[in-house]
């Protein structure tokens, strides 16, 4: 027989995935922004911040609801508590794409030209990380949570390089300065996304291992 | 008569009172060794972020433990969802206090001497709004909250100061790029303690009035 609180969750975990989805969007269209230098794209950005911030509150409030009338144990209640926490990072995933969206505008009023390969080869691992965590939701896998939490090294060292790289320009292009702080912030900005994906991993794994993973524990 | 939830709930806010006054301790020992230059200092951020991390884990423990057990509904629900969402952003709070220390400890390892008038203001701001909140928390005072919200403007306009003066600087000093780069990131590091404050204030308002007041939304 199927429980009330089984088809609660059922609608919990679209909206979830469908907040998700946005997300992934809103990442895709400001990178794309980026590669394309096209103004019209950063503002597409924000319809779907507008969005992301829509669903958090209706998740929130969807999740108070199941709490407050089936009074959730175990399981039910472990995915409850990660789907209010992942909710949370996907809002502020959200934000750091605003951010994103925001240095872009700058860098196009500024003419900048000049390629941005490492943003984009941290931006296509970054968006690798956000499908990942999600699907490792859908398909309830905590092994695929496991090998996101891997990929976060990656996106550090790129950050690393921009920052290194971009530096060291400065000192030799001082007119470009604004633009290559900029870049720094972008990679600042994706390395904060994958830090909100690394979250939602460790929430994935809790949620169907019941293990917490955060600070290295294990219990 | 005195519910068992009521004693678990007293619980609970001490838990998490405890963890504030780390975080609070936290951001103003690493305020002092920018003031003071003192490597030690910053050490002791290390510190207090691994105590932080420690109750971060068990505020959670606690948490599931009384949906579990007391299926609490209503303003108990609210309290407990909230000290679920405080106890993430205060970790994360901890987290910006390590990253200021990191890069204090760059500052002093290149021997940067130069005065940090507006990153000692924008810190005595967020000090303000970070002992702010988790005092409304304890007051249970929405009143209290809302005015966070309001100090993180100052908060962000200092961080604009800080980055436009420090971009300025460096067209002209380009041997003080990476130092000038630093004072730019710990700006931006205190602006996210800020945001974190203003998401406290946030959750102690929903807490204790029922209200969700993010993104403008009124209920």
């Amino acid at each position: 027989m199927e429980r009330i609180i089984d088809s609660q969750l059922e609608d919990l975990k679209k909206l979830m995935l469908e907040m998700g989805g946005q997300v992934e969007k809103a990442l895709q269209t400001a990178t794309e922004g980026l590669q394309k230098k096209d103004n019209n794209l950063f503002k597409e950005v924000h319809q779907f911040e507008t969005h992301i911030n829509e669903l958090q509150i209706k998740i929130d409030n969807a999740c108070l609801h199941v709490l407050a009338k089936q009074g959730p144990v175990a399981k039910d209640l472990r995915l409850i508590l990660s789907i209010i926490k992942i909710n949370t990072d996907l809002e502020r995933m959200g934000d750091q794409c605003v951010n994103i969206a925001h240095l872009g505008r700058e860098l196009l009023e500024r003419s900048f030209t000049s390629s941005m390969q490492d943003i984009e080869t941290m931006s296509a691992c970054v968006s690798k990380m956000v499908k990942g965590c999600l699907d490792s939701f859908v398909k309830m896998d905590v092994v695929a949570a496991q090998k996101i939490l891997e990929m976060d090294d990656q996106v550090d060292m790129l950050k690393n390089k921009v920052y290194k790289d971009s530096t060291e320009l400065m000192k030799v292009q001082p007119q470009n300065i604004q633009n290559l702080m900029d870049l720094i912030l972008i990679a600042r900005n994706l390395e904060r996304l994958g830090d909100h994906a690394t979250n939602v991993a460790e929430d994935v794994i809790f949620a169907f291992s019941g293990k917490d993973v955060r600070h290295g524990a294990n219990d």
